[in-house]
């Protein structure tokens, strides 16, 4: 099988690393829209339209399924992105619900913390999956806007990331006993994480997504091939993607992506993918 | 008249503000990019797209005049802004060689830093015009990409702007006497800056640039109307908006670009734009 795996940027490699681990035999093929990084201040009508234009070009390129490697668009787009899959029989998987999972594991007794973009954050994915699974957990939701130009800077220690996590996160010492990490980006600054908040486990959600995936689509014997597409700046991805990926992501090619075909595009009303097929009278 | 001013996002206020103050009698409509903020680190040929993209809109709302309040976009797309306004007479205006006029007008005789985006510094559109204009200046070109991000976040002031502040341009103390804040965000960090650096020179290119326009278009008698445009996020962009105006932007409208019209498309070497009227034999 050939799996499209699609982030915003270089922060879906901690997923894509995740899977290429779990289900070694397939195909992977990885998008990062780094023409239109980041998504994570964007409203949440321009993610979806993003969103399903990275799908569309996917879906064209004949993969089997699709993993949303990004908080962001999986906070938005997957419900619009779950809708296409079905009419095509693409199955789509989020990171939201398996961070939900692995956090809730590990989660004692005191509160979760949740770190995420603040449009992750707005749309309540994470606050909302925790209220369902867990009632009685106190959430505090955090959005970290500065943490992945941090990371895109290559700033991952020392007194800068330091003192950025301590404002966001270090009211939380003594009220949390988890903190989910809710973007992709964010497990390359784990080790300030962690200094500002000793003693608290940090949850990434890459190796939880990858579990999902295997436990759905199984694995393959052999060697699958591995592609990156990017929508910018291929050599600024490959010197970046190392940091995530523990090695130059190759082959990485260019595309400029052809607006969406459908099923992935927006219906009239704003809300839902217009069909692939015209209804029949 | 009627005159466009366009940025990726906010950061051009700091420019509008200015020409607001030097041309009161003129039309003023802004356009900030916001769903492809920020150009200051995708690739040249990206930057020229969008810029030729934004600029071919606001010549369809009928501007007579053009100003790039942006140094990122005046770095890659001024050759190709100035080529499609001149087949249209619609004069163009950067932000880059007024900064550097302002700079060497105070400039007495250490080195001149430039702090801008990495994009405006990989361009050397800054170092070009110094080295053309003060070919015995010691320039010191730094690229400070989290700069942007931090003004986005309303961080102005406190130990983390000072501490990034110091990282980037620390070493430059005693080096220089003048410093470029090449980048519309910057001015707003201007503070922190001058702690770092006492004693040097702080130019930025908005109010060089509205002199530059008044000295051009002369002004009007009365009061120009101001009409703001945005490609994402309306509310935000007024909150953060008022950083840099001194006051709410509006009224503000949102925007989907169209694709960009001849004369503002790329000819096929990718380099020039296309012709306004193809050439009759």
């Amino acid at each position: 099988m050939r799996i499209g795996v699609f982030d915003s940027g270089i922060g879906g490699l901690t997923v894509l690393h995740a899977i290429r681990e779990a289900v070694p035999g397939h195909d992977l093929v990885y998008l990062g829209d780094t023409a239109r990084i980041p998504y994570g201040t964007r409203s949440p009508l321009t993610v979806v339209r993003y969103s399903l234009c990275v799908a569309s070009y996917l879906y064209q390129q004949k993969i089997d399924a699709l993993v949303i490697a990004c908080n962001t668009a999986t906070t938005y787009a997957l419900p619009a992105l779950r809708a296409a899959g079905e009419q095509l029989g693409l199955p789509v998987f989020g990171v939201v619900e398996p961070g939900v999972d692995a956090a809730l594991a590990v989660h004692r007794s005191q509160g979760i913390g949740v770190m995420a973009t603040p449009g992750a954050i707005s749309g309540q994915a994470y606050q909302s999956a925790l209220k369902r699974r867990a009632p009685d957990a106190v959430v505090h939701a955090i959005p970290c806007p500065l943490l992945v130009p941090l990371v895109e800077e290559g700033w991952l220690d020392g007194d800068v990331p330091r003192l950025v996590a301590e404002r966001y996160v270090g009211h939380l010492r003594g009220k949390v006993d988890t903190v989910i990490l809710g973007c992709t980006h964010y497990p390359l600054l784990r080790r300030v994480i962690g200094e500002v908040l000793p003693g608290v486990n940090l949850v990434d959600s890459a190796q939880a997504t990858a579990d999902v995936v295997r436990r759905a689509l199984g694995d393959l014997p052999g060697q699958g091939t591995r592609q990156y597409l990017v929508t910018d700046n291929v050599e600024r991805f490959q010197a970046f993607g190392a940091l995530c990926l523990g090695g130059v992501p190759e082959p990485v090619s260019w595309v400029d992506l052809p607006p969406a075909i459908a099923p992935f595009v927006l219906g009239e009303d704003g809300a839902n993918p217009a069909p692939a097929v015209e209804p029949t009278a």
